[in-house]
């Protein structure tokens, strides 16, 4: 039975750590919070204390993947294991780390012959538990030596070795990008059904969408079930958070000169919708005030 | 055997017609282009000389689907039909007919006691042949004498009373809108992939984006068949046409109050596309020399 190291028990790690054992390996995780470890009662797995203790219960070569942040949390984990890890063992970097990133670490792991390998991996939690999909860059002896794992904890045709180190990360940053995009749309659409004056049921009209047209999809199949549990969508704000990848994906098209303008816009009305008070807004009262004396809508 | 008259045989008419055929339904079909009728030889069909033929060789309550594109075609069709049409007769618009029409069709169907119902068809031609999704709009009198063959020629959970006339049009409308949005963002996507300078084969990715992420949809299919066939889309020019919905979608939601960017924004970027030559550009091109001195790409 084969061992897998994983850091970072969130909601992703969860589910890829027991995806992994249920299909048969042994699960060797690490998190900061303890608690996590009661998730895996009676499963074949072991919560440490340490890092350190986790890599040293584990056989060379050592495979570990890591499940946390992007940013800070990753580079400190990623350092960590650098520093401890010995020659022939493998780092895989699930997270949604910056591509050009994982190609540093890429290198910095190189420099001590330790195998990097950066897996975009889709699909939320769910599919972390029950089959995701991974887009894999990473060396092709390194990939040889993970491609069975992603084999098992992925759906079928649900993995690719998409190339070099950094391609994988690339390829799940645009996948995001896309999604923004996507999602921008479909929820534009709602809110012109949802104005229009007919008296549509937004929970019927996804399912039918679901079921022939065009834009069926996960995300209209999500709509089906966030209306099927709130028609009216009142347990929500307005305020779109995000991670990193949209806008990561216009720095890239504008670093390429080539226009992704709708992917950031997406982004743009995201950030506008995580501002308190919009300060262009209130420039353009001001200035519709200042030469035309329009009222403004006072505090 | 119930009887269908089917108006207008083009890609989707004629989908339509041998799917209601294939369900036990005999066909009475008109296209202006005789053609047309070869297709359906050795079928439960019969092709006319003039919709009044077509019309006279039905038994009352007759229902007669039209299949033309939208505008001058759908209303000339239309002006036809209420004209010989007789009381309790059914009309059921299948084309991309803006929503706007159709209420202001359905009033004038009303005064001659002709029941009009507007039917949102998404798909494709392949959907309209093997089972689409119906978006239909029409008093619930009307809607209880067509669902019989709704449930027939769409495909499970396809099809849906949406409300009174007119809500089927409107829902067809923004569901086009959606589908311009996703479409702009999946082809950012895609641009910024091809231009990455990884190595990426698009059949693949589009492949695995099928298979367990949070893009997965039918349009991402199609990516993966268009890669199959054509890996560096060397068949196709970037001229992205478009027909009325999603410029619609728009000024719906410029009407509502509410904004739609990123479905304007994909609307300006086929019109842009368009263009032999962008007129702003040239502005934006001659400004720059102006003030700037900067050169401009010649003749």
């Amino acid at each position: 039975m084969e061992t897998i190291g994983v850091i970072g028990l969130g909601k992703m790690g969860q589910g890829l750590a027991k995806n992994l054992e249920r299909n048969g390996y042994e699960v060797k995780g690490f998190d900061l919070n303890k608690e996590v470890y009661k998730e895996f009662e009676k499963l074949n797995f072991s919560g440490f204390e340490q890092i350190e203790d986790l890599v040293s219960s584990m056989q060379k070569p050592r495979k570990i993947l890591m499940v946390v942040n992007a940013g800070e949390p990753t580079e400190i984990v990623f350092k960590k294991l650098v520093s401890i890890l010995e020659q022939g063992d493998v780092i895989v970097d699930c997270g949604n780390a910056k591509y050009s990133d994982s190609i540093r670490r890429g290198s910095e792991a190189k420099e001590k012959n330790i195998h990097f390998i950066d897996a975009g991996i889709s699909g939320g939690p769910k599919g972390a538990l029950l089959g995701c999909c991974a887009m894999v860059g990473a060396t092709k002896e390194a990939f040889a030596l993970v491609e069975q794992m992603f084999d098992k904890i992925t759906i079928e045709n649900g993995y690719l070795h998409t190339g070099n180190i950094g391609s994988g990360h690339f390829a799940k940053m645009v996948h995001n990008g896309i999604e923004y995009g996507m999602m921008q749309a479909i929820a534009e659409g709602y809110q012109v059904m949802e104005k229009s004056g007919f008296d549509y049921n937004l929970e019927d009209i996804s399912k039918i969408w679901n079921n022939g047209s065009v834009i069926r999809s996960w995300l209209i199949e999500l709509m089906e079930e966030i209306y099927k549990q709130d028609p009216k969508l009142d347990s929500y704000t307005d305020v779109m958070q995000m991670n990193g990848e949209g806008l990561w994906t216009v720095e890239e098209a504008f670093k390429q000169g080539t226009p992704a303008p709708v992917i950031a816009l997406s982004v743009m009305m995201r950030q506008n919708s995580m501002q308190d008070e919009s300060y262009a807004g209130k420039v353009v009262a001001a200035l519709r005030n200042k030469f035309g004396g329009h009222a403004v809508v006072k505090k």
